[in-house]
């Protein structure tokens, strides 16, 4: 079973507005088994929207049109689908009931160009959810269909989880689930991992279930999905956790967390568990990891607060050390001991580097000093930091918290 | 001149991550006076890409490609493209050794499989830009070109604005120039700006030339894009100044910038005009104040710290306030002043909100105190912000900052 996604409006291509329509669909035409091969744009074009979903019927089963189904003259999705259907449009007149209603019924008045809504090619089905005034419609083609939903992302949701996902899986035939987790990696760059796990694909390859995919989420490393096909629920989970056990014995410490967890939320669990609290000073990062770690609700538990000393004064009438602690190695376990302190926190940590400095200095441009002091003691990584000044902080970010991540683990 | 972007990889179909690339690339063509009537998606698969490639090179003078150009076997768009041009694959040495040396800058050994990324089609061109491992191609088909791109947004960004939009436009042999202008606007809905400018639109539309645009940025406002068509250079900046001024006539400082100007860059310019500097005491906001303003360079001069203090130890020990100074009114205002004087700045400012108590309220939910201390006093503004946590915070920031540059206007 193919089904296909037509995001449909000018606007779109001029990027005034970016299509997240398409993704959504996508992701639950695949978690309901359904392939999804093309996805398209298209301008509010008479000709060029009937060419777009005539090309799309070609190869795919099923088309989902998104958009062009307000009130107003550039809205022709219904007109482009009757062309497609070779049908004329017809006035529904319970749908016009339905929309004077929806005006009503929020103290309105309609307008008369409103009621353009309520033509639909002869032979569609209006959807039963209408959540706006547009309604959906389930527009047969031969043994094909044409599914219309407007662009706005509430009403095109309530359609694609009311009906549109059930017929479409009751067409394809596919009784089983589908299930993925996400394997969430640092520190290794993909053509690594995928030299690492090269033996489990090919393996995997054969039986085509499940399958491991990557996806890159940018500096904050890799993300590895296992997706299993199964009869239900209890066996899918069985499939996953099987897979997850293979691939981390490839990748181990590697994976930082699963599914919706970040490394910052992964750092303040161990925390958490062990009963520590944390304090940050922060020059490069100037605040970065403060703002994630306050992201999460439950961070007030073991976060106790952080500074960000921009100003040489600042270092020594807060922070306690000299004017000059910046931009070295001293400065950074300097700074991690003194928010440890300042702040009365069990574990401090910290990141300087060269970019915080005006002076010139003979190490390589990007070098980032990260502190951790904890009552054992402190230590310091310098790292070298790739790309501009702001890859540059969200780095020194990502690397601090993953070197606290796997301290805590000891 | 049509240019046609096909965004290339299976994450993209599956929702695992938006496609935002086509829609940057979208506004970018529309900017040159370039068409670009349609964008699609396809995954890494060697036929599908082909079919994609070839019919839109059937509709359209140029495809821009984007993605697919990695180091692992599904990134299959060189090959594609071979295909596509009915030419074999050749190795280019010069890639090569880029590829070599950019691993060799940061300290890592080149994996073998990396120099895939160096095969490129017989014929194609690499672009001069080539910040990440994946170079750029520019490839011929006929009169026709393709121009692949990695899906890496700023790698592609740089490609684009730096060799793809000019050949396009030499290509076009549009002999103007279209120039654009963003004012950045905050504080009313775009409703109301389109009522507002509403007689502009209809003064413009007759002669279509300048053109007024809204784009929303989320929570950062609306921006009113000027675009103009002129003969050179210097006309369009005359044309683009005229109307800003227009426009400015009718929003006043609901304008807070333009083009690349953000709150936090306009913030720090007025303040160094004025040779004052910032403190800042941030709970609502978590950090993200002091992120802000961070990441811009020159920020230093003018930007003191800021200290974060979530434990109530903290407010007492480094700001000198009650443990239990937060979530009200004399919270934020006690915060502003401790940031001033314990950082040693001209203005401190302050976030802290009712999300920051753990104690029930009977003020309404989204309820933020945003703190302004400065030697002729203090000023507390309480808004009520919608939203859940994220948006809240976020929102907390540009209200305090927007607060701020109006206070500094005077």
């Amino acid at each position: 079973m193919r089904c296909e996604v037509i995001a449909i409006g000018t606007e779109l291509l001029l990027g005034q507005i970016t299509d997240t329509n398409s993704a959504w669909i996508g992701e639950q035409l695949a978690l309901a088994g359904i392939d999804s091969l093309y996805q398209s744009k298209v301008g509010d074009n008479f000709e060029r929207m009937v060419e777009c979903i005539r090309h799309s019927l070609t190869r795919s089963d099923a088309v989902i049109t998104c958009g062009g189904l307000g009130p107003t003259q550039d809205d022709i999705t219904r007109e482009a689908i009757a062309e497609v259907m070779g049908v004329p449009l017809i006035r529904d007149p319970e749908i016009g009931e339905r929309i004077r209603q929806l005006f009503e019924s929020r103290g309105r008045v309609m307008p008369e160009n409103n009621l353009r809504q309520a033509d639909i090619p002869e032979g569609a089905r209006p959807l039963a959810e209408m959540p706006g005034t547009a309604p959906g419609l389930l527009c047969p083609v031969g043994e094909k269909v044409i599914y219309a939903v407007p662009g706005v992302p509430y009403e095109m949701r309530t359609m694609m989880t009311g009906s549109i996902l059930a017929d479409l899986r009751r067409r394809s035939g596919f009784g089983g689930i589908i299930k993925s987790r996400i394997l969430r990696t640092w520190g290794h760059s993909e053509s690594v991992l995928a030299e690492l796990l090269a033996p489990r694909f090919k393996m995997l390859d054969k039986a085509g279930n499940p399958t491991l995919a990557f996806q890159a989420s940018g500096i904050e490393g890799i993300k590895v999905r296992i997706t299993v096909r199964a009869e239900e629920e209890g066996a899918a989970i069985e499939m996953l956790n099987a897979e997850e056990r293979e691939v981390r014995q490839v990748l181990g410490d590697y994976i930082f967390g699963i599914d919706g967890e970040t490394m910052e939320s992964v750092v303040l669990d161990r925390l958490r568990e062990k009963g520590l609290t944390l304090a940050v000073a922060e020059i490069t990062s100037g605040g970065l990891i403060s703002t994630r770690l306050t992201a999460i609700d439950a961070s007030g538990q073991v976060f106790r607060g952080s500074v960000v000393p921009v100003a040489g004064a600042v270092r020594e009438t807060v922070l306690g050390i000299p004017h000059d602690a910046i931009g070295t190695a001293q400065a950074a376990g300097g700074m991690a001991v003194a928010a440890r302190e300042v702040l009365g926190a069990d574990i401090g940590i910290s990141t300087t580097g060269l970019h915080d400095l005006s002076k010139p200095s003979e190490l390589p441009p990007g070098t980032t000093f990260l502190g951790i002091a904890t009552d054992a003691g402190t230590q310091v990584e310098q790292v070298c930091l790739p790309g501009d000044r702001e890859r540059m902080r969200q780095y020194s970010v990502i690397n601090l918290l993953n070197h606290l991540r796997l301290k805590l683990r000891d």
